[in-house]
């Protein structure tokens, strides 16, 4: 069925810079970290009113992750964990390797937004940039397995 | 700065079937419509455990989008609302048409997901399937400006 598809080609809109510069191990706390996100300077309008909003979602190409993705993975990268399916896993290795990540937006000025918490390494692509909207990105009372909250 | 990047080349994983045949106009209520993601048949083991999981995050290909991206769009294609920047808004009309939906997942028969509240006509590429995690995909007390909530 995917044979018959088009294919859908991504446009990189900017650049992540921050001072993580190699894949980190899972359990990385990037929380703290702090990124620069730098737009192509044709986009800078297109930013305008993204800093009303406090949280904004990033889209970003995980230029690193490994191909062919593997069907089943160890969630976390843990080896004591069973493996399950790829898509029940937020594992950088997947067929397509888009990461989605819900951060803090600390400020915009012109093309370049600074933000907290994203996890994506120096030089990652960014694909998209969304406001976080509570009322249909946020779920009350969703359920997940204990495997994935394990620590 | 863009041109500089390479290209990035998406697979479709899947399709999503539903009675939605066309984009119908903005505050309709997705949130009652059942579609089912057909996936390729591929990636069924890929699959395996995501049932464990109340709600998932689906990424697609809005293929229906208007090309090239306007750089300001009315709020909700609201012509009384003032103009903001597109990636202030959840405008399918975007630089990388990729939408992005916290959906109810129903249930999971072989290659085949069933989900609630998906915002996607019927034909639409399915791009990636995430579990939904609220401790990372949900944040507590985030603001947004009064204008992306008016009704």
């Amino acid at each position: 069925m995917v044979g018959e598809l088009p294919g859908m080609t991504l446009k990189a809109i900017g650049i992540v810079q921050n001072k993580v510069k190699q894949v980190p191990g899972s359990g990385y706390k990037w929380q703290k970290i702090v990124s620069e996100i730098v737009l192509d300077d044709s986009l800078t309008e297109a930013m305008d009113n993204l800093d009303e909003f406090s949280h904004i979602i990033v889209l970003y190409w995980m230029h690193q992750s490994t191909e062919p993705a593997p069907v089943k993975v160890h969630p976390k990268g843990r080896a004591e964990l069973p493996r399950v399916g790829v898509f029940a896993s937020r594992s950088p290795d997947r067929p397509n390797p888009v990461g989605k990540a819900t951060v803090r937006l600390l400020r915009r000025q012109g093309n370049v937004l600074t933000v907290q918490g994203l996890d994506a390494v120096d030089g990652t692509p960014v694909i998209d940039i969304k406001p976080y909207l509570p009322e249909i990105d946020s779920v009350d009372s969703a359920k997940v397995p204990s495997w994935i909250t394990k620590h």
